[in-house]
């Protein structure tokens, strides 16, 4: 490697326009000018550091090699000359102060006791804008809701006086082993939570004997998390596909070198959604200040995700999917499947399995829930003698909180289920350290609900041990007459008597 | 046309009694004494302005050239001098001047996001009388909110790995083209919203390729709205009926000479319903004072729109229809059919469709939804070998807010949806420019809809892709046991620890 | 009549104990020690007003002549001597100012709008006892608010293009003629509410062409009651039937004779239902002072309606039947039916009617609806050809507040609804002039909603101009999950800008 | 029995280490230094108290014998000496004194109306320790509700006219006469509510004529509950079966000697639920500062049950139960028992019954209420011929609070039900005499309901006079549309009109 380049503070200062701009990340200097226009987060939000340090602004939505990538080698200019360069001071604002001031807080891990918690925490302690970008979900967020509300409609019918002293919920993900039925779902941006990001995720997970599902949106780079696995360790990938097929080989074909054991092609996303908290977020983070400068029009109609997602294909289609089985010997699941026909397809099209999954509510509003179309699913399969078959395994995934819903879910048919926010909320309270004692609880509560259910091990969990009757039930209360219940009277509850004042 | 007489205002205000009343709108003088007692809004109203301007009350409820069509001409007195009549100091209320302040802290229209924020919006900046009339309905409001929550009872079967790059969302109304399958549907009374009233709409119409339905009871003329079209632009025209068919004969032949394309016959208001949020309003309004003064005793059983609407005839029957076909060759549309035997009736008369509709909620209450009643419609109709079929439509109205909503009805058979109040409150709030905001949201709404359900047109938004199984579910939970709940301790979330203070 | 003797009030004032205990009632002074036993409202009430005038106390519990059918001739001792009695100056409690001061406060008549309005005020303005008695119901009060919102699960389908131009909602009732489908239905303790009690029903019902049902328990005389009614005007009876059937028999037969139309038999009160507001609100009135006096324990475990129905016989059975039908001529009539198995029965016995009822959800709590009862019983009498027959009605009660629940019975089978506690408060609020605005609004009500339905005759309002495939429908949402919810962060609305201040 | 060794305070308390601890129990000295591993609830506990009395905290968590039963006599070291022991000074809290102080402000016994009054006394006014853990229940307490709930979807369908004059509601238990058709659930740790424990519910038992059934984990010991019983009193005994069979056989003989009646063997709990409100008491209950003195880690995953439920055997299966049946000649009924299926296998398997329950709540979240599986078991019982059976009863527990909710379990087939929670949150507000009223209340409601259905017997209580077809319904409202909501404007009520201030 050549020497590079040293370039003072001031002469980048300099390049703090439109027609010459160059920027600062992790100590080098870029020559982004021409690629001002291809920036899929849009011209606007560079130029803001045009001239300037944008590492950290640019870590949690970029992997590391991102504009190295990107960028051709004439515009890698040089490395920033550490003396001229005045620090950037970042105004720590008040509100950072009552964040930090929050963190410190937190309760010690032990207290907290289920997977709810974890999100309590996360919304006190993480930044707004994280918060923002992964609760958001998508138009009224009611499919959001449903993803969990669902599994409330599923109830157990355990049998009794099975011998529950050993227990074992360890199953086969793909091939892979896996401590639980549970994977850890592709999730983008992850360091708008922490600092580690997505690395929180793959070292809990080598800990803990489960699969992390590495995302194509990743702030980490593919090959930061491949490298932090220990031996034995499985990762499954998220694939976006590319308008550019070639990008999308050389990144299919590299993590099957790297040891990636399935694919999951993400189906449900040849868009991304309309998140409105998010975008409200947008609002507060560009003022009014900044248009005025620039005289541009900030497109305030996109959320962080859109902005990063523009290279997604939104033309792919099913013809594609004999390219994909020419390009890798890896398993290929769709995820995002959302009804049974598409899942027939998916099987007769040799594929190795589903997602039936809707983004995390983030994608179609009044989309169902992936336990409700698994019960249509299986049926289907059933139907036609598909299922069950070893070769083509059905996952879920989407508000999932407690071992009890993926018990719901493998009694139902599934494999495994797929978690992401929970993990998030893990990690942006508690770090890696959050992770692990997540998959704690939920080992201790799958310990405890197998037994519950009569259940050694996980092919005793059975359809019978479930009452999915209800699972297509969405109803709604007739709207309440206001004048009526204003004039109820409420029965009140008995009450201690009031202590007479002694004077 | 003659030179008119001027009258000094000091003549006018002495014509202030029942006897003898006159009133100035619009720069004329007009002698109304013998049309009290015909007057639809009752003669009380009137007298309240007796011997001074009526204008400003005037303008919002009637179309410019009401009481030149219904004054014989005799009673246009002349124009009043402008020297010499006392300009009516409007007093400004600090209501009104509260009202004003709240107008200049609305949000930059790019900030809303969805039609139900111009319904925030507009509730805030908008005159309560305006907001009033609007947002009130039958009796205890069910319907009215059932409109809404109808749709929530309707969920997706989204398709993936279909090719959603280019997708078109733009339809055929009656033969005329429509940028997507929403029209905007009647509704009376715009100017209680903004001063330029259904002109917002024309406007905006004109301007996004959509169709808009011109009221009978505008604020604006007839002629004022169609001269408003640009080439090519496409109007309806709402009818209500009157006893006198002379009058009704002259209106719909007017409409079709000025090229209206579809006449919408209004069926589901023989009476206009109460609607007691408006008649609350009214006893607002009309203080005691005003009582003591003339003795007359307020009919206060009656809000804004009863009082209009005297005129409609309720003794309109089927054995009609062949008259309304004599006397125009538009299509005829029956709007506020609710159920499929009138639908079926309608289709048997050879009407060109009908309008699933209970009026916005303002007519009966515990009517049911348009989109309920849509698929009961479609099943009879279809099972009659009357659907589908390009010569009898189906459209429904009610309660849409998103564009997921019209791709519900689109998939369940209609082919157009009606929007009303949504695109008053967006010019109520922001003017023409906000009825054109609403519908960029809309196209914005679709466009991504269109791709997250895997229909690249219309036609591909098929009954199969959503379920609709819950949509006569009318149900309401067993009243709460209140003693059984008071004793209940919730679940408590984690929380951060209390900082103890430094003392 | 003899001349009566002329007591003082020293001399009644001297038999103040259980030994010796005389009341003064209007004017009257009766020796009640034998008869204390006997009170069905227990000693101890009594007690509290012994050597004192009980007047007040007794009147809205207690018929005028309660006293002297009661008492035997000789215990009847004289009249007071009015220049003796010192006054029972009332204290009058800073409560009871509060309350005619709110009394004052009452909106005028005409802008109550509908039967909830009654409610509303009475519930500020009516004395704390005649509340708790007139709004109180059964244990948990489920059925009591299931009662109106069954009504919520039956929905409209209108029809259209009717001639509606006239509406006529009349009726007959068991041959009599009444103005609409709805009758005053009986409810106990009338002056509980409003110093002239059931008098101001009678009124209104004579002015208005509708049926007053008289209840056993009137505070009114039944002789009062029917003395006040006009030429033409009809009354029916309801009954409890007393364990000794000689005073049963005398009571129907009197009725029969004054021109009563109708007896409605209680069949669902065989022990009068615990009500425990109205338990609680005793509590309050009988303080620790007076237990300590008396040395008496108070049973608390009974309210105000419990005390006075200590006749009802629990024993009544069909096999009586034959002689309520042996011992009159009028139509006799089942009141709290509630499966069509005693609906069939009752026709099978020859009597003229049911009235499907739950007592106003005052006795059995989780009894079914009227409304949802009716659908059941019509079926069963259907199948047997017994439905319809002018010569056995079906009468619904329970929950009723608009003209569309009556109309929604009317079309399920029902020939008139009764309608209870809205006319107590009615006249609890306004006196006569309540009720006849009550009537005034059904009757807009009815106008309106017949010409909406479609319906010019009530002979038109048929079975499927209504869906009730929901009317049994008893459902609750799965207990919610507190955690997730206390997670998630609402939508929120869009909001006006926050002025910043000039500082 | 030998002399004891008198031992002083000042020798006990040099024991306090893990190397040698001693404690002091009901006067005596014990050394646990070896059995510190062994302790079901945990090392940590016990060394709190080494060198110190420890039988406050002892107390409500042990059977009075349960230390010398685990201890071998070598460790039961003497007696100490009165005169040398400090007596520990319990500092009373200000949290303990506003409890007590609470407690004089319970509401007299005879206001107390019904179960839930008891619950919310108890609530207000027992240890906040006791409420936990009676009060709480697994994870989201989703079933905890829905045992109550579930009794809200079946409805009555009463019957009328039957001699109602006498009712009886007395019954057979397992052969023993009950005055009601309840008996009392087994629960542990009755101490925490009161200082005589399950003492209150034996006797109370004894003079209402009802049964017991006595828990394994009880606070009092098994003999001084079947000591406290009056002639012809019938107990139960609820077992927790031991990995060690030896003790279970001598427990179980040990109680058919005593003239036990039933043994219901638990079958639902072969590990104890996760109850995290007793959990997060157990947190603030043990404070950061013994952490730091003792260096060791507070297992903080487990609540008071767990502590001491460890001896519980998770591999009990159905072969053990011939075992069973060979040890005693006492009814066998399996208690937890939660589908059809299993409830044939027991009647398969020669047993007397079985309780169809899922242990209050407390051990599987989303199992189905005790009465929603009633209607299946019975269903499947009747299509073998297996019911009804008087050898083989079923009883249902979990969620009782009206003698409404006793009635329609025995509607539906069962013989009997199981009442806990409201009797002990009736001791531990009013000893002995809050149970004795609460079996008062209960009488009261069972003679009324009794009346009102039209049953003069349980064997007039039919399954036709429950309508329970919504028993299976597990629904809950589509997530709510905020803005919607947020935009709707009520209706508003009728209101008083303000006064005007003189000024």
């Amino acid at each position: 490697m050549a020497i590079q380049r040293l370039i003072s503070g001031t002469e980048v200062s300099k390049h703090n326009t439109r027609e010459s701009c160059w920027i600062i990340v992790h100590g080098r200097v870029y020559d982004v000018t021409d690629f001002l226009p291809e920036h899929p987060g849009g011209m606007k939000i560079i130029l803001k550091y045009a001239g300037k340090d944008a590492t950290e602004e640019y870590d949690p939505i970029h992997p590391p090699d991102a504009i190295t990538t990107n960028l051709p080698p004439e515009k890698h200019l040089g490395v920033i000359d550490p003396n001229t360069v005045t620090q950037v001071v970042r105004e720590v604002t008040t509100e950072e102060i009552a964040r930090q001031e929050r963190h410190e807080r937190k309760p010690p891990l032990d207290e907290i006791l289920n997977l709810h918690d974890f999100e309590a925490i996360a919304r006190a302690v993480m930044p707004e804008k994280g918060w923002a970008y992964y609760s958001s979900a998508a138009d009224d967020e009611i499919t959001h809701r449903e993803n969990h509300l669902a599994y409330h409609r599923v109830w157990f019918r355990p049998r009794i006086l099975r011998d529950v002293h050993q227990v074992d919920w360890s199953t086969t993900i793909l091939g892979q082993k896996s401590a639980m039925p549970v994977y850890i779902s592709a999730t983008a941006l992850g360091k708008l939570g922490h600092p580690e990001g997505e690395l929180n995720l793959t070292r809990a997970a080598g800990k803990y004997g489960i699969i992390q599902m590495i995302p194509t949106l990743a702030s980490c780079s593919f090959d930061e998390l491949v490298d932090a696995t220990v031996p034995g360790q499985s990762q499954f990938l998220q694939l976006y596909v590319s308008k550019d097929r070639a990008i999308t080989k050389r990144f299919v074909q590299h993590a099957e070198k790297r040891g990636i054991k399935g694919l999951f092609i993400t189906v449900d996303a040849p868009q991304l959604g309309r998140r409105e908290k998010d975008m409200r977020m947008k609002f507060e983070d560009t003022g009014s200040a900044v248009q005025q400068e620039t005289g541009e029009k900030v497109n305030k109609s996109e959320g962080a995700a859109r902005a990063i997602s523009s290279f997604i294909d939104p033309s792919l289609a099913w013809k594609d999917i004999p390219w994909f089985r020419s390009i890798t010997k890896m398993p290929i699941i769709l995820k995002g499947v959302q009804c049974w026909e598409d899942a027939v397809l998916a099987a007769e099209a040799g594929l190795q399995g589903v997602v039936l999954s809707n983004h995390g509510g983030r994608q179609l509003d009044f989309a169902r829930s992936g336990i409700e179309i698994l019960v249509e699913v299986v049926a289907a399969l059933r139907e036609r003698n598909l299922f069950p078959n070893p070769n083509f395994q059905i996952f879920v995934d989407g508000g999932v909180r407690r071992a009890t819903d993926v018990l719901k879910a493998v009694a139902l048919g599934a494999t495994a289920v797929g978690i992401g926010r929970p993990f998030i909320y893990a990690y942006s309270a508690y770090g890696q350290a959050g992770v692990e004692r997540a998959l704690t609880i939920l080992n201790e509560e799958f310990e405890m609900n197998m037994r519950l259910i009569g259940a050694p091990t996980l092919k005793d969990v059975v359809p019978a041990m479930v009452d999915a009757s209800n699972i297509t039930m969405h109803v709604s209360n007739v709207p309440d007459d206001r004048l009526y219940h204003a004039n109820y009277e409420s029965m009140q509850r008995s009450e201690l008597r009031t202590v007479m004042s002694k004077l």
